[in-house]
């Protein structure tokens, strides 16, 4: 039988010459940019096989290449193989980047297709000018993918339901004001593209984006009214009536791209050039003068308020009774039963699903036994998955979404005796992590200032962990939410970095991992806040969120510092205080030991 | 009498109107945007009578507002009292930036003027984009304050000297076809403004701008030839033949302007655009297709050579000595002799003179005793200058240019007992210098990174200081040069915080100012080189070049850490054995003393 890839990229072929395009693009977003995507949207996996989250593929009569990062070389490998599509990895030395490629595989003055409503304008600016030199053109208005996937799954359209106030502590016509405030100063309307965005701002949840509780829409504010494009179906005539009292009047999704019309000639728009798509741009810039910015609801967004806060405790709460009970659990049973990285992530979402408003999973947990913990996105399929064994560490990295909030969390957790080795790295890691939970900062700082003090104990044994420290996490929204961070390295969009502000949520997960040994990572979550001031400017400092012990087995007492022992022990005193009696006799005995004074 | 300011204004304003110009701006820069200008540059100075290093004017018919920062405010107001001219106070809260002020006090479609030569194309294009709303438009053509400047003293033409190979370390053939190699994927041609980087590439050396030993040029590089329009007064026959044979042409500076011209049509220039000014810039893009990036020899010139580091250490020795005897000069004689700010400057500067290969001060030397000392950039001049008493802190910020490179050096001197809190803030600025010091750390980490570390130890006791940590230092060039920083925040050309390399020289200066009563700051400077690699990466660390002992007096002991004190320790003792040897007895035994174990 054919390679269905290979069958598939035939048909795709055809379709190219019939219309002329010389290069065909499949990028792996939907039309919000959304970090995860729903099957609808999976073109570049239909296409290439390729079940990686992401890749971007390019199609030319004569070759089809893929590109990926680190984490899917070898997964995208094995899925390529037969298919004829060659890989390109990311980031290795003399692997051209897809736009290079384009201009060096196609002839001057060709034409490029891609599905313009995949690609971001900021994409498609940083395309359109490195093809200029060749005078290749780009076609938008085409999904040609879609044309030869005869079983596609409809787009989600799961119900949208509202957030009460108790859970937002902000009404929508608060956060409308807030928007509207700002908008009056840099243009005439913002149309939001980002679907946490728009959730936030309309108090707003739904069901179509995997691993992200958001609704497909399109959001457009200016001083009088907002309009959000969403599928009629998904919004039930309760909300919508709450919606409309609230100034918000309810259109077709699909109404988004003809919006723009003569009416608005000689406005303005703002748009967030990272989350707009290109053909939604192209519409706006037809009729109006676009503003280039972050969209306006981000900081806002990122920066929870005090019902955002004090819930996000009761859910940080719920998560650590979920995950002690599962660690509890995970230890007790490894010498007895078979247990696999699979059905470890079973249980512990089973934990989870005990919990009071629990939503569902805020990513894909990884479970890493070994040598798989050392794989820093490792995604356990039924191919890698194996059984886990009373020796080593398991690297178990998840996270929840309730009604009070998301969670995520790492531990590293000791199924048996360690090497010396095994528990210094550990302690490494945990200085680290207790250092940057403590650290103390000046106001206006950003992650890219903070990052080293995670690293510096590491870098001093010349260690070294290749992702970023932490990333900011939303209330019930994405688990990865800009602006904050921290990183060592600036991206593209600067955005990514902005200065902390109270309220902020930040993840601290430094990390060692050794290629076919183990892997390390510790991680919590922190809100900042202000924590004094004086004449010298207000200073900052964190609150650590989540409840759930380190692994005692695996630290080296001696390795601490006397405050980052107080602060440990400080800790887990707090851990057991607090999570203890949401327990049975048997795991909190055993969380007693766990958190016993180092 | 009229006040002069108001008179020069009067006159200037009378030009405005004869040349249709609404409004004039008047910078403090030279046609190379140099950090120091010379007399004949000083245009805002003469206009205004504002003498400070940074500000810029802007003179309309019915007002004049001048800019500036703030180590300038209370100069500034004594300065401009009675000329009529407002202060705006940069950064202070609603004061509107320039660009601002000009869109709100201009009406439509008025018309600005400035003398192209001393605004940079990165400022223009900031300037015009503002303007732009307001269609007012910008006259470059005019330099009006130089018309009404009879007695303006002549542009600088000093003699130009080549800096020889064993100084150097690489010959201008090789940095010509360094330069060459990087050119070969950016442009046919590229054009450097910037005077440091023209003195690097061409391994000569000048004395045109007030404290950086380079000379008025530009230098146009292609693949073939290199033009180097400078004064021809100012080489001598012997140079001018050397350059020749490495393929170095000699033009006229004024022909700078008009070397761009029909034959280049079609070709493409690469103009950095913080260094090139606007009058250029229109010249090459009348005929050539301009290519923005920062200067090629940024980088091979902030990454010293082998034999530049090896003489850097040579100029740091000498450099100690003489602040050595300075110290030990000022601490014997305080309580005998009437000493000053100035004159303590004067014999500093006189026992660097006493050192072989001085060239000259690296920058205008800062005493300031006292509260004199809490001020950031502060100059005694003769209406502030005070005298030393056997009490207190003097604050000492000075450096040199050598044959072997340049210094720069802080130190805190006790002139009297101390009290606590004084000794208190020393050692905690001394902890964030020597943890920054020791600081092991990951290849392609930038001093955004790092600049926390220095800061840690302040900001847990909610203290600051409000300057970057540390400024990257030439060689015989500017003792501020670019890219690498230690800082917190990013600056808007992104530029001036490069991944720190091998062979970079940045300073280590955090400070601590307390208003009104003392300030303390502790400067070396550091090379960073390669300490390590391991599977994780290339680890890097710093050499300490500064050779002087810190204030013993000052610091609290119990206060250090156990390897903080064993790296102050280790320091002194090297002070002691590089330095000793080169001092009389009685200062030879002071230093023991100073440099004594702790």
């Amino acid at each position: 039988m054919e390679n269905l890839a290979k069958h598939r990229l035939k048909k795709l072929r055809k379709l190219m010459k019939e219309e002329k395009i010389d290069a065909y693009l499949v990028l792996s977003s939907d039309f919000h940019n959304s970090e995860y995507v729903s099957g609808h949207f999976k073109c570049r996996e239909f296409l290439t096989g390729f079940t990686g989250s992401a890749g971007s593929a390019a199609v030319l009569q004569e070759e089809a290449v893929l590109w990926t990062d680190g984490r899917y070389f070898l997964q995208a490998e094995s899925e390529l193989a037969g298919s004829g599509i060659e890989l390109y990895r990311e980031g290795e030395e003399g692997v051209e980047e897809l736009e290079q490629y384009l201009v060096s595989h196609l002839p001057k003055g060709a034409t490029l297709g891609v599905d313009g409503r995949t690609l971001s304008v900021e994409r498609y600016r940083g395309i359109k000018k490195k093809l200029k030199q060749k005078q290749i053109s780009i076609r938008l208005d085409c999904d040609l993918v879609g044309s030869i996937w005869k079983d596609r799954s409809q787009m989600p359209c799961e119900p949208v339901w509202g957030l009460e106030l108790s859970y937002a502590g902000r009404s929508r016509k608060e956060k409308l004001a807030d928007i509207r405030k700002q908008l009056e100063e840099k243009a005439d309307m913002t149309f939001i593209s980002a679907l946490e965005d728009i959730a936030w701002v309309l108090n707003i949840r739904g069901n179509d984006v995997d691993c992200t509780p958001v609704a497909l829409g399109f959001l457009a504010v200016d001083m009088e009214r907002a309009v959000w494009f969403v599928q009629p179906k998904a919004v039930g005539d309760a909300l919508r009536e709450e919606l409309l009292a609230d100034g918000v009047l309810i259109k077709d999704y699909w109404e988004a791209y003809g919006f723009f019309c003569e009416k608005y000639k000689g406005k303005s728009v703002y748009l967030d050039f990272y989350k707009t798509n290109t053909m939604i741009y192209k519409k706006a810039k037809r009729f109006m003068h676009v503003k280039k910015g972050r969209n306006l609801t981000m900081l806002p967004k990122a920066t929870k308020n005090e019902t955002e806060i004090r819930n996000v405790k009761k859910a940080h709460m719920k998560d650590a009774v979920a995950c002690v009970k599962f660690i509890y659990w995970l230890k007790t049973h490894v010498l007895e039963e078979r247990i696999t990285e699979i059905s470890a992530a079973e249980k512990l979402e089973g934990f989870r699903q005990g919990q009071e408003h629990y939503i569902g999973p805020s990513f894909h947990t990884i479970v890493g036994y070994a040598q798989h913990g050392a794989i820093v996105h490792y995604s356990a399929t039924e191919q890698t998955n194996v059984a886990l064994e009373p020796k080593n560490f398991v690297l178990v990295d998840s996270g929840g979404h309730y009604l009070e909030g998301t969670t995520d969390i790492t531990r590293t957790i000791a199924l048996g005796e360690l090497a010396y080795e095994q528990k210094y790295h550990y302690t490494l890691v945990l200085k680290g992590h207790i250092r940057l939970a403590m650290a103390k900062f000046k106001y206006g700082c950003s992650g890219m200032n903070l990052d080293s003090i995670a690293r510096q104990p590491l870098w001093e044994q010349e260690l070294d962990f290749n992702h970023g420290t932490g990333h900011g996490v939303g209330y019930l929204l994405s688990v990865h939410e800009p602006p904050n961070s921290f990183r060592s390295r600036m991206t593209k969009s600067m955005e990514e970095c902005e200065k902390l502000e109270p309220g902020m949520i930040t993840s601290n997960e430094p990390g060692i991992y050794l290629t076919g040994e183990y892997g390390v990572r510790i991680e919590n979550l922190m809100v900042s806040k202000q924590i004094g001031e004086s004449c010298f400017g207000k200073f900052m400092g964190f609150d650590t969120l989540t409840l759930v012990p380190y692994e005692r087995d695996a630290i080296l007492k001696e390795e601490l510092s006397e405050k980052e022992r107080e602060w440990l022990n400080a800790y887990h005193e707090k851990v057991f205080r607090t999570i203890g009696p949401c327990l049975d006799e048997k795991e909190r005995d055993w969380l007693k030991d766990a958190t016993e004074k180092l």
